[in-house]
């Protein structure tokens, strides 16, 4: 649901701010990356004809701008001479500037991979060492956007400060050559990022890799909050990640940066409809990247009309920049009730109403709640609720079906499964 | 409540250190700040109506010497020639010196605000590396008082040594300068500034930002215990703060300096008068500085009440420095019941005793836990009790009503919902 | 049991990556040494007796080469002349290259022990500071194993990059002899080497010593998890050590480097056979090196069966080299079931079902806990099941007996105390 | 009790190591310190007052031979021309060599203390870049023994090098100085010292400061383990320091190094007898240093009882310097029920059984946990059995009362609240 027409008064100044200086992402990024699918099957053709998918169904009119190739584009060795980093001359016969080439013809943006440390995850040769080198290099091909990973570092992480200068090493690298790159850090949320992130990168990784499950816990994945978490790990849960931005969202703002919540899994098959679109909706209120992650070569309708939701990706890409912050949350058996809320540009508020239990669930939504940091007033005054999922009724609006005027609290919300309202 | 005439023997000896040597804040700094109320609306005429509303309302007579402006008094950019940092010209078009002298010629303190990292918490220009030109800049302006925050710091924190040489930076700028400058560093609690902060700082922060909450538990301000704190957070309520304080007590004293809970929130209208009071009692038994938060020029008589109850200050400001330490907590439904008991430069012993729950309680207070560490002589003689918040009743007196003579202990004290006893 | 016959998809793309550029251990090394066993009672007589037991029983056949010296092979100083360590003369009259020959002539490996630190464990000299002339004696000595551990080692670890430091000095000095030396990293798990010790070492212990008890807690070995473990100890159990593995499979693999589980104890009396069968089961499938720690010239015909199952040896030195992850844990009363599940370069997938209680446990084994990560396909596919160590019967195959095809689940498998099924 | 007669196969091999080399501390160090009873209250009159009831009363007979002024002996500043430390001149008009002659000329040892910071805890001048200056000048008075402390020390702590680092520095002055002055560091257990302080001191404090408590749990000290603990603090009581001890037996051992656990409170007033046998027995098992902190020229014959009970001296004076470990622990009401068991190079075991609740408690005693690591037939062997603390019975001997001989259990072992049987 979505309130609007009674604003909420604005509590906070905006912040001036641009802590990292390139001036990209002043909101969160949007596109597709190789990985999620890919893996590291990653050649030209998987770049353009990914390319040309996003144009042919329209997704860079939604905001869906950078390509990004991810890891495994490598030759074995760098260039003996140069020491620069060369593509896999069978997967790229033609180099990479011609496929980022071809991606800038069709209107959209290139990225790239690459790690700081001595291998990428994937074993190729790493970054660590070679900033200069290599952000060159990514310039001269006309990338746009550089994700950068975390494996493989020679210790040089477990205090903010080693970690801090391993990660602007390349950030001032890629600053030097002129050309605006944005810069979207990947060591998992090791050492707080949120907290030293902001004057060198666009975004940071806040934990280990996502999986496509919903709440399954995974010894892989063993921290449950992100804070002084030791081992990032994979196989992380939407849920698990959705819990560690519990407390992060104070620390992202336009100008200042992204808690980047891990690739989107909606499309790859290991996921209800209804869990996609809490995995979706809560991405977009905790304004992360939204970086598809699926085949959207073969997409079905179902996935399409998760990852279009323009209301969602309104809230996402809202200048304001603020993340919802979580009020509270209730544990139910097999699962938990939050409830999230966030302000918005316009003066509405986005409320995020989640259900992760297996079961039905039922409850008051008060106003007292929503607008928990506020006046009296404003809990009290009158609002126009709006569900953004429900598209197809014929009250249907740009924020979706109008649920009427609502004051106080609304009584008897029904959540399905393993869903959430917003 | 409050213990005299018998006095307790003082079992520790007075220490002669002046860990820090401006000679500054031999007891908790009093004043008042921008932040809680104007964030970043801050200018010449919200400061000087603040000054003057200061001096009309006598609080000066009761200790409240500083008048500080908080962040988003800069200009856009230093100085393009010199490097120095400039006020924005339209909300301090006489400049800072000007405000400085105003303030000075009502019989007040100046203090300014600054950030250990590239840019503010508001993300203004802030003094990371430019320490020497901006503490050299205040004392131009006849600055007398310098809150140093901890925003966009480059990841200089995880241990302390990191912390420390940050913030000592600062230190020695301010002490070349000549001009003695109360240093109050504001870097949350991280790394345990306790330990490390006395030989370079007056106070220093222990928490997160303060809301104006009683006890609210939430999810921006995720530490219950200050100790180990990896996210200080902010939105954090009076209680919480409370609890963070119960092993700190034995870090701060006269000329090694004190443990700031935060500026306060009395006035602001958040919390019932019952709060406010819990929150001004232990800031003050906390031996925390009280700088105060509201808008000063609108104040209500409760509000004038509360920071005006000269026994309460008179503790806080009590030559001994020597902050109340938990006896015991009890959790009750919805709360906590809390003993807290600290010994006065006078042999009077002062004790708090609070309930946070929402529902009345009744206990009996031992005299063998107020005097949990002295010996049974201590344990077993007549007190004569004050209780410090009655103060309109016809046996009134310096301490608030004498309740009369007590031995071994006081049988059924009753406490009201969200209240202490002092 | 082992599952074969219907190949598991392979979902992840096999990695290139040779992190520790000397070539060993491309599957987990196997051996014997002389700690569990003889502790500081080593000498030339020790080590080729073993060395010939390990030829007589044929256990160089499935793999044990490394014949390890471990601590208390010094002479009492260092050479006064030329720095380089000297073996004790009286217990090793030859020295130790001759040991290293007569070990070699037997078509074994010779293998030595050392310590990143001023003093080793036993209180012999430390290698700290002297890397590089204890490199090129032992590389002269012929060796081709050093285990380094980690006493005394003037406070250098507390963060990743100070122990990286410490340990890669040995690796540089290992790598510039131009002898490919295995190096096995024994810093008890300190500092979370398997995120650093990929690129300097072939394999890294992660907990404190093993002692040979199955599952005994002891206030010697405190932690329960290897993550940010701050005293690794010793006595620590089997089934401490495998749950301190749980979720670190992830970070080992072919060319990566091994998560050391420490040497093993099978033989040494202190557990049952089907405790010792639990140990030894599980050091295979989550990948650990597997060096014998018994006296191998006195060995019962229960601990040769045991160390001599080549199916689960196999599953070991699996090319793959994928460890095995944890699917689930269930408390019971006095200990836990859990079961483990990995995938072997043929397409099978091991499964270790383990009932660590002191009392008979049935469960039903779902195909679709198994294949966790998988697609439904793969979840109800039929599999032929085989038990690893039911090997006597009349069907017996290289996989042990044949169990039959199942399919969706294994009803009612029963499970002896203290045992587990593989 | 102690078991004797039946000699316990010693399983580990006595190490040779002499970590730090100033040949002092084979045994734990004896004697006497002004803090716990006197604080800054000390002079000239105050040592050689102690030092001479110290012969007076035997108690170098027993061991007890430093004689340790701590804080607060300095003048207010260094010597201005030599930035030498020197002593309050009205307090030790004759300069503290005269005291140390004087103590020497009884047949004691005399010791000092200073801070590893800017201040001492007291708020003199700490030896934080002064440690050359400090120790020649400690030497030069004569001086054998040095506790250094912790406070105001800059930030220069929070990982083992740090921590390492600065303690290092004194080490090596006092080393530098030609002179054996036993270095007795005192960090309060910050950085995990047991692991990195053998090389440089002779023992090293585990914990904050102990005070005159059996058990009561207090805010001021609130770490229950030692292992991590970010805020040492200090009013600690007994069992919080007992069980702090728990895991750090392993760290000890003659030439290695001891586990501090702060000064005794025996004689002190605020325990009973039988809480002070307990806090005096298990600071001998636990192989502590044994410094009175009591009056000794005014000490109860329960007192001398108590600290002069040659059995138990005899124990921590042990030639094998092994701590006892904690077998197991059980919570009952209002306290714990422990076992701990240590080896002696007699042959004999040691077995501390406590209650800690303040009600009687009936154990049977298993042989089988006192000799847990050991064989069954040392499980089942017989043994006798002496009470060292019943020492008036008729049968008495060296090791106290002898119980008899048992084998297996000693069922029905009565406990006495908070008492312990050693």
């Amino acid at each position: 649901m979505a309130l609007s027409w009674f604003a909420v008064l604005a509590i906070t100044t905006p912040l001036g701010v641009v802590a990292y200086r390139n001036g990209l992402a002043l909101t969160p990024q949007m596109g597709w990356n190789t990985w999620n699918y890919f893996g590291c099957n990653v050649s030209e053709s998987t770049i353009l004809s990914a390319a040309q998918a996003i144009v042919d169904n329209g997704l860079d009119k939604y905001g869906y701008e950078y390509v990004i190739v991810d890891d495994c584009w490598h030759d074995s060795t760098r260039d003996p001479d140069t020491g620069a980093p060369r593509p896999d001359p069978t997967r790229f016969p033609n180099g990479i500037k011609a496929v980022a080439d071809e991606v800038h013809s069709l209107g959209l943006k290139f990225g790239i991979y690459s790690d700081a440390g001595e291998y990428t995850c994937g074993g190729r040769y790493g970054s660590l060492g070679y900033e200069e080198i290599d952000a060159k290099t990514y310039a001269s091909w006309d990338v746009d956007y550089l994700k950068y990973d975390n494996c493989f570092n020679d210790g040089q992480s477990g205090i903010p400060l080693v970690s801090f200068n391993r990660y602007a090493n390349m950030s001032r690298a890629l600053n030097a050559t002129g050309r605006p790159i944005l810069y979207s850090m990947c060591n998992w949320g090791q050492d707080g990022p949120w907290d030293w992130a902001p004057t060198i990168a666009n975004s940071w990784r806040i934990s280990g890799d996502i999986f496509d499950t919903f709440d399954r816990a995974d010894d892989r994945c063993p921290c449950t909050s992100a804070i002084g978490c030791l081992l990032s790990g994979w196989h992380c849960s939407v849920m698990n990640v959705i819990n560690k931005m519990s407390s992060l969202g104070q620390k992202a703002g336009p100008g200042i940066g992204w808690n980047d919540a891990d690739m989107l899994e909606v499309g790859n098959g290991g996921m209800t409809k209804s869990q996609y679109i809490v995995h979706f909706s809560f991405w977009a209120i905790l304004k992360s990247p939204l970086i598809l992650g699926n085949d959207v070569t073969q997409m079905t309708n179902e996935t399409l009309e998760i990852i279009t939701n323009d209301a969602i990706i309104a809230i996402n890409q809202d200048a304001s920049g603020s993340p919802a912050s979580r009020i509270w949350v209730v544990n139910v058996t097999g699962g938990e009730l939050q409830l999230w809320a966030g302000s918005l540009s316009t003066g509405a508020t986005v409320i995020g109403l989640l259900n992760s239990s297996p079961t039905d669930q039922t409850i008051d939504l008060k106003m007292a709640d929503v607008f928990i940091d506020s006046s009296a007033q404003v809990k009290t005054a009158k609002y126009r609720l709006y569900d953004l999922w429900q598209r197809s009724s014929s009250n249907d609006t740009v924020w979706g079906k109008d649920i009427g005027v609502v004051s106080g609290e609304v009584p008897g919300v029904s959540l399905a499964p393993q869903s959430c309202l917003i």
